[in-house]
């Protein structure tokens, strides 16, 4: 016997995340972090003793050797799944959503959506039929300091935008990782399963989104020098950018993979008539205001002048800081809230990064390669 | 009917920490964050109907008008809850956990221990008649950073201690918010609801215990100049203390809550003969490292080169910054852990803050106010 | 009398850096900071009473009402100048420079070279044919931590170069200040006073200069995105690259004058196989060092383990900060040596930019905005 | 001949500060940076040869081999020195101002005053008779944002003062670095040639001063812990004191010479109840100003909205950051201008420290070293 939608968590399962992989705890982490869901069911390796063995570290109380056994099965349980997260390889990102969307299940995706813009069409063609849910993780719209930004430019306090520099910097690619067998690093270069893209695809469609999600621009064109420095690698490991926004801003984006010494480097700086903002994920809840005329301001979250829509985005007060966990939980709250108004028969909110969101950065991704086949060209992103 | 323990996420309990309490959220975080665990049942508040409806907003399967009718029907449930969170004001953490540990149910406690040091005393008889395990919220020591700070200690890289700083900065305080009725600052502000220590209770026992856990050393006596600065207010909010640790380094405390514009700023340095280290709880992945004669180096949270204690309180790739919920969770975490290894019938490891450190805490607490009574003549801190 | 010139400081003249300007003072500072030199004489404006009321603020002996009255007469004098500061607006280096080297008088210029490419050659020439010294005012080369990055990247600490990214942002020019009448922003806006370039000529050619001095490889060719924001300037203000270097690295370079809230950000950032580093001239005494695999260490000028070239350019022990001014007077110091060296017959080290780093400077320009005009196609550096 | 005083840069002379020495070529720098003075003269070592030597080095125009002979040779000069600068250990401040004011010279000398006390009240008495101008050299007083910090402070923008914590830290006595010969500790270690404190002394009146000078208050009693860590050195090596104001503030100050990795740590924090700051001298152009209830701002110097005594001693442009030496100019600037006043035979404006903050300087070292004696009892400082 089951309670009510709104007197229980909802319930979840996951496909992919299993032992060997970082990213299916750190969705598992965030889906439950606010209390609205609970992970029960899983297929979370294509090697069934490794699912098995997953499923008991999680101790799920249901385990899959299949992601279409799983489908099949919760979307006929009367306690079934409310929703499906999918966090494998990027090749298996559309069949695991249609076999859970098909069931009627909800779906809340990795990034990037799928291995190429025309796949990327498909899948939005999709999730469309389906009539259900569909979230894509791009987690650093969920930080509580980028909501901030983006409330700044919209509400007027940067002028018209000028330039919108991003970027978004890794080192662990910078040795032949994948030729150790390395799990993470071998199917991320490998065109089959990451798709078209190498840092493009992997963090590049990160900083694109950002980029976007901040200015309320969308990068209409891009000139980009891509490069795989690391001999033997399939797909690229470095881009240089220039953009063009659809209001007017220029700007930049570096995206590497190869870069010595930073972690996850991701940070945008974006300038307007009249003030100008910088932020830097590694020290998320700081965001920087530079009015003009005037002193910076050190804006930091949780203090009781940051937006409306930032204060909601933060759980501890100022200065406990919050982290990549609690950024991607607030997309996973969102995103429980309309499964949950779904549920009710009200209309979803939809304010979390959906296949749109997706579909854009794979245009990004194709333009990119685009351009740099053609000597850096000046390319726009197919709408 | 319920699988096994090793099978299933504990059943944990809660006290206190319902609507208008910030502290209720983050345990409930904490102790769900790494899966061991789910809060099942609580006492959320004193008030009845506050009780019940911050249940309803947890969707807590059990809800209790009071602790003592919790903690006798949980004992009988089969399924009842494997421990209980105190997340109460002060004065009523003795209370709630006598009724727990007499129940024989384990007990993670907020802190501080109790409203004074005989009181604390009376509190550390109690857990050890219990046989039961019992857990104090001195959340700092989970953070990854702090746990290299102290393997760099005690592995000897920093040579003989010399000096020790630190200090744990608020403003929230700074004014007398108390008197506007608000909730956190009200019971915090009396002396009967939160013990004889204002912000040296608050705050001071957390920067007491860094120290002491970072160094290996404890205080051993001190002298301060306690005060409150804000008018009428009936407990300390602010104090600067000289120090004397056990293995001879010397040092200062400085602990206030009207520190104008201070979040939460705890920070640490400690120097000894061939290093030292800073760590800044705002900034909470970095720990500096300065070693003799060499370049300060940035040890970041995540990366290779840090100790395996580190390591294994780290969830996230480096780069990826982890915050206050998620060292609040590594406590849990151990916690959790020695829940399952009692109930093998195995030897708990009490790898976190106990009965003991909370003694220390409010040990640190009397003598700071009994060297401000008197001149601040150097006071030894009671065993 | 005179006594012989290596027991006597150095005399010195000036053109150009009178009342209103602000280079000028900068210049006679950074000529005596280090006691080898004495500002004497001046033609410190184009305006006879400004010149003359200049020349009594600063104390000197000998006050010009035009420069080439001044390279005339001190040629001629017994304790004649023994080397001519220009630091006029660019459209004069060029004949002010004749005037002196054609009087056989040293000449420190002040940077960029000139007007266009071509007249850069033309400078080139005359230089080469007078025999005479000259060097160019890349100031920024005079840091003790870009000569430590320098080091870096010539022993092979950081490996084979991979990004070379390098950033010059202020905001001075964010309005059309130059139609409020505003001196240094008016010529700095007026193609026949600045020359082609505007942000390109004025900091980019700082940008460019850096990233070659301290990579040691030259930038090859450039993709460049180049615009005036301002509603009717007549230059550009602002300018995306995309950079390849002559060593198989490739990068960008954003140099804006119209970046809200950014006071004057030179900073740079050389990645390799084997190490990074990273520099802000905001902070400048700090130089970040990323080693592959290891923690970044901050690597702070007059420090025992910088190099010999970083030390020597250090005149206070380490945590006494240096500045621009000291940057400046290292270029200043290593002229003077030479224009000792001359005087005594040996050879000059010319360890300073001369004018072949202002010829590249004028290459770079030109390069960005014919990419510019030809929709950012890649371009060469003519050589 | 020589011009007069109005047209010519003044005269200096300097004792002490030779070869081997750090300091010498610091207050050369310094005095001579704006063109206001040019040091001609020096007694440059109590060793003949090496005074000779150092004489040459600089280019001087007379090297004497005794202060004595300098100071009576140059008051019958008719192109004698202005002023001289005293750059001495410290048991020589004393001798060496009294040959001078005796013969009529100004003296601008290095700190602490003098070797006691007792000694100080002496040196005030000299300076009072001698009718001559006397500054001392407390260097940080002239950074542009501490004349900022106190501005801020003068026009009631902190409210009422409530903390202020301020730190000196260095590490360049951590080991017994006075045993290898090595000259600047080991005078600075001896009681004989440095006074009765040892960081106290060296660097505590520095904390000390830019603790009263910032705040407008004087330190009106204190309690010390002060210990010597290195063993057998004869002096301390570092305190930890507790703090009251004059006007109400409590605080805390640390000063030491053995903490590891500290190149030169001059901090100071600043609460009122309204709003806070806090400085570091290691990034001397950046003053955090931290209003109640608003966002930290950073406020740099060169900028619009900085005070007006902050911008007078800023001689650069926003970002481009000036240093140690140019704060030590400003000191030397207003000297420079004080010494014209009295030679026009007008009032001086004494903008700069003199005998009296040396005497507090040195009332501060005695009380400190009083209250360490006696179990850290409360001491207040000597009028």
């Amino acid at each position: 016997m089951t309670r009510p939608i709104d007197q229980r968590r909802l319930r979840v399962g996951i496909v992919g995340g299993g032992r060997g992989a970082f990213i299916g705890a750190v969705h598992r982490i965030a889906a439950e972090l606010d209390g609205d869901s609970l992970v029960v069911a899983g297929a979370l390796s294509s090697d069934p003793a490794t699912a098995a063995a997953s499923a008991a570290d999680w101790r799920l109380a249901r385990s899959y050797a299949s992601f279409e056994e799983m489908a099949r099965t919760e979307a006929r349980l009367p306690d079934g799944i409310d929703f499906v997260i999918i966090a494998t390889p990027n090749h298996l990102h559309l069949p695991v959503a249609r076999a859970f969307l098909e069931s009627g299940i909800h779906v809340m995706c990795d990034k990037p959506l799928a291995l190429s813009l025309d796949e990327g069409c498909e899948f939005a063609r999709l999730v469309a039929d389906s009539g259900r849910l569909f979230g894509l993780a791009h987690t650093y719209s969920g930080y509580p300091a980028v909501l901030e930004a983006r409330a700044l430019v919209a509400n007027g306090t940067l002028g018209t935008l000028r330039k919108v520099h991003v970027e978004y910097l890794q080192d662990w690619l910078m040795d032949a990782l994948e030729q150790t067998g390395q799990k993470q690093s071998s199917w991320r270069t490998d065109p089959a399963l990451a798709g078209s893209g190498g840092a493009l695809g992997d963090i590049g469609t990160h900083a694109h989104h950002l980029a976007e999600f901040i200015t309320g621009q969308t990068v209409q064109s891009l000139s980009a020098d891509v490069t795989h420095f690391v001999p033997g690698r399939r797909l690229d490991d470095d881009a240089n950018l220039l953009l063009r926004f659809s209001g007017g801003a220029k700007g930049t984006m570096v995206c590497s993979q190869v870069c010595c010494g930073e972690e996850n480097d991701l940070g945008i700086r974006v300038y307007g008539t009249r003030g100008a903002l910088e932020w830097h994920q590694l020290e998320p809840n700081t965001l920087l205001f530079k009015p003009a005329g005037g002193a910076v301001q050190v804006r930091r979250t949780g203090k009781g002048f940051v937006s409306a829509e930032a204060l909601a985005a933060t759980r501890t007060p100022a200065g406990h800081p919050e982290g990549y966990l609690e950024a991607f939980a607030t997309l996973y709250r969102s995103f429980a809230a309309d499964v949950r108004r779904v549920a009710r028969g009200e209309m979803p909110l939809r304010s979390y990064p959906g296949v749109e969101d997706g579909l854009r950065g794979l245009a990004f991704v194709a333009a990119a390669l685009t351009s740099a086949r053609d000597a850096s060209r000046w390319t726009s992103l197919r709408d």
